[in-house]
């Protein structure tokens, strides 16, 4: 008598949870960084916002057909990566060498799976192998040429390194090779001030809640222009650029890698929450404006928490960036003030 | 009248500073596993322990004359990757094409600066690359052949491939493969009963608290027998294998690193004590024995506060271990009971 009491208890809890119907949202960002009203023409704006909603549009679809929010981060990011815009897979910037290479990770908030690679050059939708490597392989991040071989044994579409070669980019090489002869040797990049962060601009990512209430997110990059010594930045790092957990919430970013790695910053947002009680907006916004911006560490970051609270920040001149909320227009933004 | 009261208030504020003489302590691991006393020799032990207290002896002497954490540390695990007992520099495991790829990790807990290096081949101590990752150049983490390419400009120590070579790591690696060739393709050799977790045990850390109390932690590893698809682990990922804050406390943690990294377990822990206000032994005792046991992530940390309170943590069998607190006889332990 007590058991079948018990499972009937049981089961009432099941349906309640699946009665719940969380209500989905996805958003995402094409990276953060200087990027002037001044320098951009409507042509160009139009361009970006076209590409954000077609990614938005993929991976809502998902959520909206009762799909996972690992699935609609996966599609969202997969079209960013196939749009020459963003640096993150067609449109990777260049290595020093002339060469591509290129950074994924992704993670589930309800098992904390997650899956990352780090300088895989011929890998045309790093997203995917992240997410292989998450389902297929039994560990968490793959680098370099071990990383390809994973990929062509698990039938992922391979492509020419040349095949993420775009003019815009390549500019951006010889402007930062241009200003890298002039320096010492083991100078910085980045240190120097004649150095554009714009030339690295368009890490993509996204973060979504499904009906489920399972949160996930997804970030990829081409990384640092003229980069060398094959330099990982934060994205393919689990807890700097990226991070999910259905306790606290979800984050993906983009930015100065360094300090997001050396400050946890995904990660250091989801424990403010989960320990300190902080609402993740306001949990984002500490990390970016009060802990990064005061070290210089530029770049943003895109959230939703474990109740579907959407938010984003950044402490650059802009962010490309876009989300929809069910029940609600999606919402489209570049620069600090302008939102529509 | 006023900026000499001031001037003079400034001095004493730092007067006292200078006196107030954190007590140093450092705290040093060699791996965790699965080390059983019926499989230990005496003079297997006796070996481990004298090497332990080699490096822990190196380490503690830097502290002992004024120097500071981060050279302490580096000390401590540089004399552990030159021993052929430990899974890191000498001692490190083979991969499965019958090769090594170290990685190593440091950090400092004042400026949160760190320095990482994954899947490098040819550099005697990778440990002092991390180094100058942190030191001399803008990254944080460099891997493979460009982290190579670095050190040869850094004007490291060399060495070839077969320097790694240990007739106990080939035994392993030799069992391994004779697992792996009993299963399907994809399958894990972590997964599979008959692979032996002690077939990579050996991962080394140190933390150390210095006279000024800054805080520091560094981890080196050789990574897991016959990997493959260049696995990064998580001693290299800092916050998971590595973290060190003044705000909070050092860690350097040894295990089965994917779990490590999707859980981040040194960030973790730090933040347990930085936002929940949780004593950091008890920070990691939750970490390691309540969230990572009940999934089968194996292994363990040591930890130093900012109060300089030293402590470890792990669900295995054992870890080789040491510590040197000022004031306090050095203790060496190797399983979960005996201490001396």
């Amino acid at each position: 008598m007590l058991k079948t009491t018990t499972f009937l208890f049981l089961a009432a809890v099941t349906s309640t949870a699946l009665d719940a119907k969380q209500p989905i949202a996805l958003v995402i960002h094409g990276g953060a960084g200087t990027i002037s009203p001044s320098t951009m023409t409507p042509e160009k704006e139009a361009a970006y916002q076209a590409d954000l909603n077609k990614a938005l549009d993929a991976g809502y679809k998902v959520l909206e057909q009762g799909g996972s929010s690992l699935d609609a981060v996966t599609q969202a990011v997969k079209v960013m990566e196939d749009s020459p815009l963003f640096n993150a897979g067609k449109g990777a910037v260049y290595t020093f060498d002339g060469e591509h290479e290129l950074d994924a990770a992704i993670m589930r908030g309800d098992t904390k799976a997650a899956g990352a690679v780090a300088g895989v050059k011929i890998v045309k939708n790093p997203i995917e192998l992240a997410r292989r490597v998450m389902e297929k392989s039994e560990h968490v991040m793959l680098a370099g040429r071990g990383a390809e071989q994973f990929a062509k044994e698990q039938g992922l579409e391979l492509v020419d390194n040349r095949y993420f070669d775009t003019p815009f980019r390549l500019e951006a090489l010889n402007k930062a090779k241009a200003v890298l002869e002039k320096l010492p040797h083991q100078a910085s990049v980045r240190l120097a001030p004649e150095f554009q962060p714009s030339w690295n601009m368009g890490t993509v990512g996204a973060v979504a809640i499904d009906r489920q209430g399972n949160l996930a997110a997804a970030t990829s990059t081409g990384g640092m222009t003229a980069k060398r010594y094959g330099r990982i930045g934060d994205a393919p790092v689990i807890g700097a650029g990226t991070y999910a957990d259905n306790q606290s919430c979800a984050v993906s970013a983009t930015g100065h890698g360094e300090f997001f790695i050396r400050y946890q910053v995904a990660a250091d947002i989801c424990a403010r929450v989960k320990y300190a009680g902080i609402a993740a907006d306001k949990a984002a916004e500490t990390v970016i404006q009060q802990v990064l911006k005061p070290i210089g560490g530029t770049g943003g970051v895109i959230v939703i928490d474990s109740k579907g609270q959407v938010s984003w920040s950044f402490n650059t001149e802009g962010m490309y960036r876009a989300k929809k909320i069910e029940g609600q227009n999606a919402v489209f933004g570049i620069y600090q003030q302008n939102m529509r």
